[in-house]
């Protein structure tokens, strides 16, 4: 089985150097955040990963949930594992102060989740789901509603789901059909839900379905969806959880992966209606749901990091051990020092730590859009659909890789190496699959922006490249005209993209998901160039320089090793999507559909 | 579940225009062998794919072999399906007559290959391993064993197996430890042998394994390896099975996928040892195993084509049967409408069509060798590890996208895709891994011959450059000038390939996998050109034109379609991967083993 240990001095890199930490924390005057205060707290939370929630990642792959008389039984050791959790003070790591949260912002929140993904992703599932309820009341629930469930919430005492696909509403969901019936004070919810995370359990007293369902005289399609709030045990007066409600998990999903977080077809209102409230206002629902997406979407993007982290670690203890061959002395060579294992041991490396950069930075933005930064509001909007798209479909290939390092015992389930192959597997559907996340990256943040945020990005980018320019280190400057034609590429699609978006938007949907992989691996080679710059800065300094980290010189010097070698081998695939964009894949529809 | 029917017309095309095989007869005097035969054979052998191999896949996928005492049980209903398939001759197939075989070329047989590992490739691996066991046996075996074993393998009676793999002999097999001590007539084998597909089944009243193992005064190395039949059940002198072995099967792993093809751990000799026999002589166990290697790995990377096509058919019919959406009149709208969802068929479609141009063509230059073609030998050298390493990697892509075209059901086991996947993910590790293949392209197969076999490739294809620039056709006219450009690159690559092995050749290793990827999107792009030419003359042709088959119009402008978009998706992975090479990858050993 494979063990995880937090990745904790790139973390700090990006958070300190990136991300800029300190000096967030002072614009905003975030008393006591500090990159000191983030590398305790990383520590702190990769202990429980490394020693509480590694260890049961195996266990809950071979002995998944189950459901037992409509309750489900969670794997073995969850409940122990989450009450720890808990206990710790994680759940309300980033929750407002108000509520009983500890108020820390969306980046460090980031940053730790990371660790809880990596280390059990069908887990940390479920923290993640109850912090879209808590966003959802926060925004949008009356005062009430936020007394009753949000300082639970926040805990994590109680734990959340969210409702939406149903049979026939899976990308669409101007086709929900669930019911809302108005009833005294509060609504009458009939109908099934499908793939609800979490859905039920028994590792909580309570657990709080948010759904969205349709009220009678409401408008068809999307705009005629409401957001309730279902909690799975009604609360007395005091707040308490009592009568069970008219809502229940029917059956479990058999999937390919993430055995241990339930997959819950959810059935309400089987015994005449679940009691449920109206969150904000009537039909609003669609547009709420929207205010949660990019930070939900952003976290499944950080669960791409997080199981290739996982991968990559795996391979990386195996390649060391493993030996094939000897050397000419009658020493055994360890597969790591062979040519084609080093590049997917980089491989996988740089990408991890491209794709960490990325949601770290992503995740800032969302903390200066909280501030009321309106610039970050449009990075955010441009970077969520990329970091959730890119940073998935990257980690089915990473979380692969880490299977052929294994070679023949790669197939072999005991090595947990398919675990993680099949876990990942879910990450470029859920929350909107890649081809849904390629369309609003390219329509409504890129066309319907007159590619504006486009733009800015491709100037920050320039300025990281006439940075590099400028550099005498001799690394940077294998970097610097791989990532100046990248730039040149990507500029060539915008110009071509806001032709093409007046002309024939089909040619520019066709490539969409092109067009979200081009930026993805431009993003990342980008922000690897941003972090050789500045690791090259630190390694220069003087020793006696003021730093609130201290790097290693090993750190430091590999830091530029990944980014270079991010340029040979990721950079060539912004030029190979860019030369499919610009095609506009004009045969998609050549064949029609019986000639398919 | 899904359901499968053989690519009767494309196979047919390809054998007819890229193949020639009416050409290919007639040059080596094949009686009988035709277009029109292979349409027959091809058209029965769907029918036994059809209707009883693929109903059985997901039943296998469901109820894997199991070990009982020492006894591999199959899944249910594959002992039926097996004789069925032995009953209707299938096996001998390609077996030399004089052994009871039909003696039809090997590029029939590849084409009839690639259905049984479309319906079922955990079942087709049996007769698959078996083909292995006849061709060491018809070209090393004296005549005393072929007459005993023969027959009966090729018949099918009895099955093959093959047993090379030691817990520390992986890649490597220079570490074959297996020992073989000569006793009167025969040998005694001692040893444990890893990963043995179908070492065990009860479908077949024997099992005749081959093993590679030392002699004592054997040399170190791989020049200390010698081969040997164990046959399950001994002989009576009549040929007949009568007392069992020493040799057994002790454990079967537990895999990701392919759980119908029981994956055995042989343990021989625990009873004092088991009786083998060596074929031809000592030491030279590898140089055999070398003569088979071309075959094997072709095979493999023709079921990197058969899974993906049997996952393309999947994602076909979903497509066209789901709706999600209404167009403006109301009516649903079918997902293959949506531009990414249509992207995703044609990159499968696209692909496979390639990959079955690449593998029937590199499967005639087996038979091309066979009767004595030089050049065909030097091609086949070449063509095998492209052909099992390009088409395992771009099998992983295809089945994946069809769990992507399904959404969450894709992730659902239920639906059947999720299989599919699974199954394919050890088709780029057994039989080499992909850095296995890379090495030998680059090394033996381009270095060490002085790129002379690459240089005739390229020439190849610069003459259908050449005649697709004289075309008038505007489809072909598309593909064009990205083929040239693909050429042209590949042409500068060859240089720096043969300066480099020059230099350093660990810079050529470093990109072993790269080049390996190139040429295999090369090959698909340049095949499917041809295709398209073919097929534009075709469409061209008077009606009348005498033609020893007949394509519908909607096939072969659908031949062109596929081409084009194989130009515009995948053509721009050969620059990609070309610029990544003329890196030569000098960052993969920047990070020191610590460093990682």
């Amino acid at each position: 089985m494979s063990i995880y240990t937090a990745p904790q001095q790139d973390t700090i890199f990006v958070l300190d150097q990136l991300v800029e930490l300190d000096k967030l924390a002072a614009r905003y005057a975030l008393e006591d955040v500090s990159v000191e205060l983030a590398d305790v707290i990383v520590q702190e939370a990769g202990k429980l990963a490394t020693d509480v929630l590694a260890p049961l990642n195996a266990e809950g792959d071979k002995h998944g949930a189950v459901l037992v008389d409509h309750c489900v039984e969670q794997s073995p050791g969850y409940k122990d594992a989450y009450q720890q959790y808990i206990d710790n003070g994680w759940a309300g790591l980033t929750g407002p102060t108000e509520f009983g949260g500890q108020g820390l912002p969306n980046v460090l929140g980031t940053a730790v989740n990371e660790l809880w993904h990596s280390a059990n992703m069908a887990f940390a599932l479920c923290p993640m789901l109850s912090q879209g309820a808590v966003e959802a009341l926060i925004a949008h629930g009356s005062p009430e509603l936020q007394a009753h469930y949000l300082h639970k919430l926040i805990s994590g005492e109680w734990t959340g789901t969210m409702n939406l696909t149903e049979p026939n509403a899976g990308s669409d969901l101007a086709a929900v059909a669930c019911k809302a019936t108005p009833k005294d004070d509060h609504y009458l919810i009939r109908g099934q839900k499908i793939y609800i995370t979490w859905g039920d359990h028994q590792m909580t007293p309570n657990i709080v379905h948010l759904v969205l369902a349709r009220l009678p005289d409401a408008p068809a399609g999307v705009k005629g969806i409401s957001l309730f709030v279902v909690p799975k045990y009604l609360l007395s007066e005091e707040g308490e959880p009592t009568e069970l409600n008219d809502a229940r998990c029917i059956s479990l999903e058999h999937k390919l992966g993430i055995h241990a977080s339930p997959t819950c077809t959810m059935s309400f209102g089987d015994n005449g209606g679940a009691i449920g409230y109206l969150i904000g206002e009537p039909n609003k629902g669609l547009s709420y749901m929207f205010t949660m997406m990019n930070h939900a979407r952003q976290s499944v993007g950080l669960q791409g990091l997080s199981i290739s982290e996982r991968a990559y670690q795996q391979a990386r203890e195996f390649a060391k051990d493993r030996t094939q061959g000897t050397h000419k002395d009658g020493k055994k060579i360890a597969i790591i020092e062979y040519p084609d294992v080093r590049r997917m041991m980089m491989a996988m490396k740089s990408g991890c730590e491209a794709m960490r950069a990325l949601s770290l930075y992503a995740a800032a933005d969302i903390d200066k859009h909280h501030h009321g930064d309106i610039d970050a509001k449009q990075r955010v909007e441009f970077y969520t659909p990329i970091v959730k798209g890119w940073m998935t479909e990257l980690s089915q290939e990473i979380t692969s890789l880490n299977i052929q390092v294994h070679g023949g015992m790669g197939f072999v389930e005991e090595t947990g190496a398919a675990q993680h192959f099949r876990d990942a597997r879910i990450l470029t559907i859920y929350e909107g699959t890649t081809g849904i996340q390629a369309l609003d990256l390219v329509g409504r943040k890129t066309l319907s922006d007159e590619a504006n945020a486009l733009s800015q990005l491709l100037n920050d980018i320039n300025n990281t490249v006439i940075e590099l320019a400028a550099s005498t280190d001799k690394t940077l400057q294998q970097i610097t005209p791989r990532l100046t034609l990248a730039l040149q590429k990507a500029t060539t699609v915008k110009n071509w993209l806001l032709e093409q978006g007046k002309l024939d938007r089909q040619l520019t949907a066709n490539v969409s998901v092109d067009y979200l992989m081009m930026m993805g691996y431009l993003c990342g080679g980008w922000l690897m160039a941003k972090s050789a710059l500045c690791a090259s800065k630190l390694h220069n300094q003087d020793e006696t320089h003021d730093k609130s980290v201290q790097y290693s010189d090993e750190f430091l010097i590999g830091k530029k090793g990944t980014a270079h070698f991010y340029a040979e081998y990721y950079l060539p695939r912004v030029y190979q999507h860019a030369d499919t964009i610009l095609s506009g894949l004009s045969s998609t529809f050549s064949l029609d559909i019986d000639q398919l």
